[in-house]
C-alpha cells in the first residue's frame, strides 16, 4: 500500500463516525504535509458542521502548503460558486488532491475542475478496493438523493408460519437475543425509526438504539410517529418529544421528514402502516428476522398488500440469509412488479 | 486407502442402490478372495429380495472360499435362530468378515457372535468416515425401528409470509424449479407420500417422484391418501390405486402404514392433515421451501396447531438452510413442547 492508500484507508475509517444518515453524506479527509506526514484529519459530523476537507485543513494549519489532502469524496463545488471545500482547499494551498469517489450529484460536481484551473493536481485514487468501500459509505445517501426522497428499510420480525405475534397477542419474543440486538446495530445505520400510532399506542416503544448491555447510544436516530391519532399522552415517546405526522399519507410523511433532514427510514410497523408503504411501491428494502418456530394462529407480520392471486405476487430478491443464534435474518429487495408496465 | 476401506465404499455404494425405506435397511456387500480380488457384489434390493451378504456370495460361487466379506452393516444373527446371512458366510467357508456399523436391533444382533464361534474372523471397519457413512445411510430406518412407527417428514412449501396459497386459492407456483425439483429428490428418500383427502380432492395430484426432464422415476414411493371422503372416481390417484387410509387418527394411519413396510412418510398436506400430526408429536422432521415473495393473503401454509399464546410457542431446531434458486430449503427438527413435563 503506498502512502496515499493508507491515508485513504484511514480516512474511510474517519467518515464512518459521522451520522450514517443526514443531509450531507458521510466523508472523511486526512492532510498529508509535503514530506508525506498526517498533519490533519477531519470528517463531517452532521448537518450544521464543517465539511471533512474544511475540519483537516484548520487541524494541519499552515503544514497544508504545499501538501496532499486525501478525502473519500470529491469535494464539493457547487455551480456558480466555489463550494467551501474546493475554496478551502485553495486557501490552504495544498499541491495534490486525491479522492476515492467521484461526486455524481449535478448540484454539487465540478470541484475537481476548479481545483484544477487553481493549478492543483487532482485525481482518483487506483485501488478499486478502496473505491468501492467509498461508495459503500455513501450508498443510502446516494440512494436518497437519486430518489429525491429517503430510503426505506422495512423491518420485521415473524414466526417461520409469517405470525408476528400469538393468537391471544403476545409477541415477547419471538426472536432470540442475537436478533433483537442485530436490529439494534441496523437500526443505527437509519437517521429515522418510523412506527404508527397504533403500535405507538400499543406497544409504548422507546424506538432508541442501545447497545450490548442494553444501554442507549450517544447517538440516536429520529424517533417519527405517523398518524391521526396522535400520541398517548404520558407516553415515552411524548414524553421525550418524538416527531409526529399527522398523515395517513406515505408521500406526505416521507416529504416532511426529507425536509427534517432524513434520508434513511427504518419503518417498524405496525403490519398495517408497512403494507401502506409498500402498496405506495415506497419500501426500496426489506430485512426480516424469521424465527424457526410455528404459531400456527396470531396476527400475521405481513397485512394485506392487495394481493389477490399468485400472478401478482410479491417477489423479492434474497440478497442475504445470515443466522443469528437460533433465528435467519433476510435482507431483501422488492423486485418490479410483473402484472405493470409491459 | 486400504483394499478393505476401498471394498467398503464400494459396498456404501452399493447399498445406495436399494430400497431408501423398507422394513429392512439398506446393505451392501462386497466380497474378496483370498487374494484379495473382487469377485462378488450384492445389496439389498427390498422386502423379499436376498439379503446383501446372500446376493454378492451367490456372485462370488466357490471363489468366496478363504475371502473376506465387507458388509456396511453387522450381518443378522436371528436369536434362536441362524440369519440368512450368518449361515450363508459360513457355508460359503469365508476366513473372515469386515462391517461398518454394528446391528443395534435387538432381534437381530449377535451377528458377529455367531460367525466368531464358526472360526470367521470378524471385525468392525476402522475408518470412522467410512462408519458414519453407514449410520447415515441407514438413520431413517434406524430412527423408525426406534420409534416403532414410521418417521415422518412434514413438507410445505409457503411465501416468506408464510402463504400457501394466495387469497383467491392459486398457488402455482410459489417457489421455483430448482425448489420443486429438489422435492422429488427428497420424496425419493421416503416410501410413503401422504395427503389427505381434501388435498386429494382439490389439486387430483400423481404424488410420483419425477427426474428432471419431468419423468416418473422407475422406483416409486407408495401413494397414501388420509381420510373418511375416499377418493374422487376418475382421479389419478383412484385411476393408479393408491392405498387409501380410512381414519382421522395419525396414530392409526402409521400403524397401518407401518404393517404394509413403511418406515418413512413424506407428509405433503395439506395444512389441517399436517396440523393433526402435529399436534399428536407424530412430526420427527420438517422441510420447508420459503420463496422470497408475498401474498399479504391467502390460506396460511400451517393451520391452527392449537397454540394460544406466546409461551406455548412451537420451537424448533434449524438443522441446515440451503439456497436452492431464489428459495430457500429450511431442514427442521421440532424440539419437545416446553409447557410439557417440568
Amino acid at each position: 500500500m503506498s502512502d496515499i492508500d493508507v491515508a485513504m484507508a484511514r480516512a474511510l475509517l474517519l467518515a464512518r463516525r459521522g451520522p450514517s444518515s443526514d443531509p450531507n453524506p458521510r466523508v472523511g479527509c486526512v492532510v498529508l504535509d509535503d514530506a508525506g506526514e498526517v498533519v490533519g484529519e477531519g470528517w463531517h459530523e452532521g448537518a450544521g458542521s464543517p465539511h471533512a476537507e474544511v475540519a483537516a485543513l484548520a487541524r494541519a494549519g499552515t503544514a497544508a502548503h504545499g501538501g496532499t489532502a486525501v478525502v473519500t469524496l470529491e469535494p464539493c463545488g457547487h455551480t456558480g460558486r466555489t463550494g467551501p471545500c474546493t475554496a478551502a482547499l485553495i486557501t490552504a494551498g495544498v499541491a495534490r488532491v486525491v479522492f476515492a469517489r467521484p461526486d455524481a450529484n449535478p448540484d454539487a460536481a465540478g470541484g475537481a475542475q476548479r481545483l484544477r484551473a487553481a493549478g492543483i493536481h487532482v485525481s482518483q485514487i487506483e485501488d478499486l478496493g478502496l473505491r468501492t468501500e467509498a461508495d459503500a459509505l455513501v450508498a443510502r445517501w446516494q440512494q436518497a438523493q437519486d430518489l429525491g426522497r429517503p430510503v426505506v428499510t422495512w423491518k420485521f420480525a415473524s414466526t417461520l408460519d409469517g405470525r408476528g405475534a400469538a393468537a391471544d397477542g403476545t409477541s415477547q419474543w419471538i426472536t432470540g437475543a442475537p436478533a433483537r440486538q442485530d436490529v439494534h446495530d441496523l437500526r443505527a445505520d437509519a437517521d429515522t425509526i418510523l412506527v404508527g400510532t397504533g403500535t405507538a399506542w400499543t406497544d409504548d416503544p422507546r424506538l432508541t438504539v442501545r447497545d450490548r448491555r442494553g444501554a442507549d447510544r450517544p447517538q440516536q436516530p429520529r424517533r417519527a410517529v405517523m398518524g391521526l391519532r396522535g400520541l398517548r399522552p404520558g407516553s415515552v415517546l411524548e414524553r421525550t418529544g418524538a416527531t409526529v405526522l399527522d398523515t395517513r399519507c406515505p408521500h406526505e410523511a416521507l416529504r416532511r421528514l426529507w425536509a427534517l433532514g432524513s434520508r434513511h427510514v427504518w419503518l417498524e410497523g405496525g403490519a398495517t402502516l408497512a403494507a401502506v408503504f409498500w402498496q405506495a411501491r415506497l419500501v426500496d428494502h426489506v430485512v426480516a428476522y424469521v424465527a424457526p418456530a410455528f404459531l400456527g394462529l396470531g396476527a400475521p407480520a405481513v397485512a394485506d398488500l392487495g394481493i389477490g392471486s399468485i400472478d401478482a405476487i410479491a417477489r423479492l430478491r434474497l440478497d442475504d440469509v445470515t443466522r443469528l443464534g437460533d433465528d435467519l435474518r433476510l435482507m431483501l429487495t422488492p423486485t418490479p412488479d410483473p402484472t405493470e408496465g409491459a
